[in-house]
């Protein structure tokens, strides 16, 4: 049940933004084993006035720059986070075509006692 | 002084809105005891390409799930966070009537240094 | 690599927006000793029901408030955050003219292993 923020500049077609969505859901079910269906992200479009980024850490970075933040369990290893940030870039440079200088990812840690999928209740505290 | 950030789709009347702004602060008030005042929620809302969800974990969502992320204190506890989950789903459900398979909560956690409310000043420090 | 959104009322000017990411990005600068481009800055604008605020703890907000919220690195010291909290209403307050009341900051924290700042991989873990 990771829950998943995406920022990007406005103006981009709706296939572009559902690629994202469904390259995100890819990669969490190749390296975080989720279950089936479990793609709870969001996007937000930002105009220029809206949106900042630079260069910062030798990236030569764009206007296409994606901000991914993704709220997942704080069991989750260090191995498996540096496989998800690799298949991230993978499967957004494949569809919609996202360079990989421009896929920036902040993994957030919330216990398991943090989270009600439903029904008001605390399902995996 | 939680801070709530509410996602959901595009689409739904003003007094709707309001009414998860007004659930989430009530059940703020129930649960955890926060001041008089102490609502601070925004709301983003999204077309279809700029949001996905899944029936994971056996809930059957509907394209009216909204997804809550709410920072708070580090200091509260399991039971305070779990009658906080029971809480929104029933309010939510009262008004704007949202399903309670539709309520999905995450709580992110920040010590007490990492907050200013005002004044440029780390008032719980 | 601090990763920072805003939330604000909708309707103010381009101008007005473009100088809270400046502010941001400098009083970073000047209290996390950030590298130069080190601004990755999203802004969200919501109307009226989409947007609650209040005076709790005895600060005189009003529509014009924001809400900062920042992650970064969880090996910053309570003083650098002190420090970011000043700066930040200090500059905002020149420009675009914020109140300091109106000035609401909460910190995340995500450890050097959980940021992807291109190409895939784990820069600093």
């Amino acid at each position: 049940m990771p829950l998943i923020h995406v920022s990007l500049r406005a103006g981009k077609p709706k296939a572009y933004r559902q690629a994202i969505l469904d390259g995100l859901y890819r990669a969490m079910r190749d390296t975080l084993s989720v279950p089936e269906d479990d793609k709870f992200i969001t996007i937000t479009e930002h105009d220029e006035a809206n949106f900042s980024y630079g260069d910062a850490y030798g990236v030569a970075r764009s206007a296409d720059v994606v901000y991914i933040q993704i709220t997942v369990f704080d069991s989750r290893t260090v191995e498996q986070k540096k496989a998800l940030f690799r298949r991230i870039a993978e499967l957004l440079g494949e569809s919609p075509g996202i360079r990989a200088e421009d896929v920036f990812v902040n993994v957030l840690l919330s216990a398991k006692e943090n989270w009600s999928v439903g029904h008001g209740l605390a399902q995996f505290a």
